[in-house]
């Protein structure tokens, strides 16, 4: 055959599955006819017979040899897209909460500024870039992190508030709870509450997200199915302690980090230098609990100057996959990791586009760990990447002259400030409570926004208004960055804007739009788990699964009422972090 | 062979030429052994031989099948989605002006709620989603429509307001231009005047975007290159009159529809009863110059009432591949064809939410059509589609409360809407001009608002504007359904968020995250077209190549003022579009 001959087997194979059974005709002939010595002509037959299947036979090993090789490079291609069925693997999904499509135009030039790159210098986000998510709810065009969330642990829509419960508030098996089932390790790392909607929803069932208490404990192993997670870093200390220690929210005096020790075999960490002790991830011994904040930590853009009390999102993404890397060294299972860039979030909340720039290049470079880690690991493996919904409206653009809107906006605006407007807000009140009043505290707003956000044109209207509302100001920090660096906000709720899917190889069925639910789905077949046994496992457990300090209750809570349901469906403002 | 065997031909007759070789050996070596006889044990030798050959060929023929089944459903796989190099051709460029990823969402759920469908019930351009367009321009980082077309057209990035012109001045080669020279037809259908920004781009190279006049004279053929346009399909028809004649808009008195007509061979037609006796495209001949508009087309949610005057985008469209189909039938090339969505970002400007998403779903028809055609055509076809830029930072969300946003929009408050704010501005404004004042006002304004947007809890305050604000009043109306709607903007320009892609089968190569000038370039490489060659031709003939109107400037018109550099970087008010 000519070497550079295209091959087009099934036609080969046709001549070939008629040649067989002339073969075989010949074949019986060859049988019928031993014993008996051939006259000699057909050792001519013979001769020409074996010539003739010599050929045959060297023909069809030529094309094994081409077709083996072509197919391998059409597998291979398709290999590094295709998962295979079943062999050990590792998930990663990652949640950048509440961040929509124009974060990311704005973030982009914002770094591009920054770091004086070309116009066509792109984020990691960017580079793996392959499809976008309906995000509706059952209960709204508008979805909450709940709903959201549920929506790719359970694969299932559902209401407003929702912690992997449906519409009839029964339970759902979580993607999650199946991998823990099927034998995978399991981890959730967050910069906000571990107990809020988005980690809450992969390992608790609770009928309204305010549950924050059950939720803790559900994590950590008060759970029908038992613990589910192997691995959690993030926030929200506060309900894990008893209400009769400081820094407790809780509503009862349960110590929840007691509980996970020494019932569950937590290893409990709440501080930087222990989170150095794991020796990103290498001392790690699972189950390990690590909660370095109160509630929230830091946005970034503060965090950057607390580094050594907080770790970075990056830091627990990369001390994450380590630890669950080195758990499943000798499994047949690989791990299920789910990461939230919590805070994106919270920077559309406020409307602080200078907080938000630092909160989305901290995900960015959690997402660029992640690419390394899946680059450099044997096992196979993928990341999905989305968000639940969007927050704030966001527009790369505002229209700051009733005249004549300009196409414009100014990301050097964004790199004048130094901290976000929540911390400002912090520092503002502090001051005041100190008992700070007239030119004495003019002069210091005047500093805390020359320095803070890099602003020295602010009006008389703006500082008075910072005077005579302090409690707002964290909004009129927040509007007068917005306003000039000429970006818009049209809400501090959610919009119902599609939202970017990120994908590594391995992911090509996420590309396009899809159904938030979609992912969902996506998570689970991807790992080859079964959440309907874990929805009817836990269906059956409910029956008799009590947990002592809910009273009337069954062991997802109360039932919400009407107001907890409106208030899923509106937005509250979010408590200061700890960035003093 | 089998006969359900699919037919692969270049196989057959490779492995058969390569027998035929091998055969003629094996003749001669048959000759020379002829005569002598083989000694007895060979026999058996010669049988476990021809044993051992035979399962040799029969394993090696057994695994050509399993490779060549395995192969051929790969390669099927991969050919669904690589164009092949060469051979006849036809491409679809579409263009949603101005439409950004909030639009989808909100599109999307207008039509569930108007059609009463399920919630996961997609437009057709979700069914095509691939990927976002970074739009950023040489001058600003927020593009114009000018810049944002020079991008799709030369694949090169420039100044807003830049008609296939470079920074320095000179002319870029496009795709369009490029196609006809070799060999392909051409059409351009929008709804805005054939002579606005991204119609222009592909046909004409002027240095400013305002020069109107020049851009027809050039579309039509007069232009270095000659007639490079087979078809146009549009409005705008007021730059192609004579200064002499009612309806014009030129700043001379010459006649384009005349000089396209004699000089270069255009029919011309200019209503809707012509457009009809083309019977789809199936009477066209080309070229064809249809401009049914003096300058916009009506909103598509006032056209619906005006369909005796006004062809829909979808019918202009059907038209045009009809009409440019059969003109290809005979030729080894196919057409290149760009079809813009051209008032979405009108809607966007006016922040008319009602008006948009009755645009959007009229592009999404024309999308629909373009598919169908594809779908049915035996020429290798592709569609590319895209916006230049997001229009008017709309977000599918608006906080109405002060204290608390609601996780909510309303679908239903634009299903109540009649017409667009435009319509009922242009309504209102007439009215007055006929001297109506006082109560008789404002009976009629709380009747329009009624009947137009469906709003029946007006406001006093709301009325009592668009009593002392007639001329604003485009903006009162559409705010005042924007409000209800719970819909936001933050401008009246266009803001940086990145655009989708879309695509068909064929343009895999736009996957992804792109700068918008990577969709220039797949343009001109699946027509297999050289841009450059063009850029190169037209750099040789600016030389000598002059327009005789225009006097003190080169043919791609006057050099812009930093005053018309500065205007195209802002957005001013869009005239009224023919609505009554």
């Amino acid at each position: 055959m000519a070497p550079n001959e295209p091959l087009f087997a099934s036609e080969r194979r046709g001549s070939s599955i008629h040649s067989e059974e002339e073969a075989a005709d010949e074949d019986t002939a060859l049988l019928e006819t031993q014993g008996k010595i051939p006259p000699n002509p057909r050792h001519h037959y013979g001769f020409w017979r074996e010539l003739g299947l010599f050929t045959w036979a060297l023909l069809a090993t030529a094309a094994v040899i081409v077709l083996a090789v072509l197919s391998q490079h059409q597998t291979s291609q398709q290999d590094s897209k295709k998962p295979k069925a079943g062999g050990k693997r590792n998930l990663i999904f990652m949640v950048s909460d509440g961040m929509g499509p124009a974060s990311l135009s704005m973030t982009r030039s914002f770094r591009q500024l920054q770091g004086g790159l070309p116009i066509d210098d792109i984020l990691v986000l960017d580079q793996h870039f392959i499809g976008s998510s309906r995000t509706r709810s059952t209960s709204s065009l508008v979805t909450d992190s709940a709903a959201g969330a549920t929506a790719f642990s359970c694969g299932m829509k559902s209401y407003n508030g929702a912690i992997s419960m449906l519409p009839d508030h029964s339970p759902c098996g979580t993607v999650l709870e199946a991998a823990k089932k099927a034998g995978y390790m399991t981890g959730l790392v967050v910069t906000t509450d571990i107990t809020d909607a988005t980690p809450a929803c992969f390992a608790s069932h609770v009928k309204i997200r305010t549950e924050e208490d059950l939720i803790a404990q559900q994590e950590v192993g008060e759970h029908p199915l038992g613990r589910v997670v192997d691995l959690m870093l993030g926030g929200g200390r506060c309900h894990f302690l008893s209400n009769t220690t400081d820094g407790s929210c809780r509503g009862d005096d349960r110590d929840i980090t007691r509980l996970a020790q020494e019932s569950y075999g937590w290893t409990y960490i709440d501080n930087r230098k222990d989170f150095d002790a794991l020796e990103s991830g290498k001392a790690a011994k699972l189950p390990l609990l690590g909660l370095f904040a109160s509630s929230d930590f830091p946005f970034e853009i503060d965090r950057r100057n607390m580094d050594d009390i907080y770790p970075s999102l990056d830091e627990m993404t990369r001390t994450a996959l380590t630890a669950l890397e080195a758990a499943t060294k000798h499994s047949d299972k690989g791990f299920f990791l789910m990461i939230e860039g919590s805070r994106i979030d919270h920077a559309g909340h406020g409307n602080d586009p200078a907080a938000q720039v630092h909160e989305v290049l901290a995900y960015n470079r959690a997402m660029g760990s992640v690419v390394e880690f899946l680059d450099k690991s044997n096992v196979e493996g993928a990341f999905v990447a989305t968000s639940d919904h969007e927050t704030g409206g966001l527009s790369v653009a505002k229209q700051i002259n009733p005249q004549y809107p300009h196409y414009k906006w100014f990301p050097e605006v964004l790199a004048n400030a130094t901290h976000s407007s929540e911390h400002l807000a912090h520092q503002l009140n502090s001051y005041i409570n100190q008992g700070s009043r007239g030119e004495d505290l003019k002069l210091y707003i005047t500093g805390l926004v020359q320095k803070g956000l890099g602003i020295r044109d602010a009006t008389d209207e703006e500082i008075q208004s910072l005077i005579d509302q302090p409690l707002l100001s964290v909004y009129t920090f927040a509007n007068m960055i917005s306003r000039r660096a000429q970006i818009g906000w049209s809400t501090h709720g959610h919009s119902a804007v599609d939202v970017n899917i990120y994908g590594s190889a391995g992911t090509d069925a996420l590309r396009g739009n899809h159904e938030n639910t979609d992912i969902g789905k996506f998570l689970r077949e991807y790992l080859d788990v079964d959440v309907q046994a874990i929805t009817d496992e836990l269906s059956a457990k409910s029956k008799t699964f009590g947990v002592s300090t809910i009273h009337g209750f069954d062991w997802t809570g109360r039932v919400p009422t009407e107001e907890d349901l409106q208030l899923a469906e509106t937005y509250h403002e979010h408590r200061y972090g700890e960035t003093s």
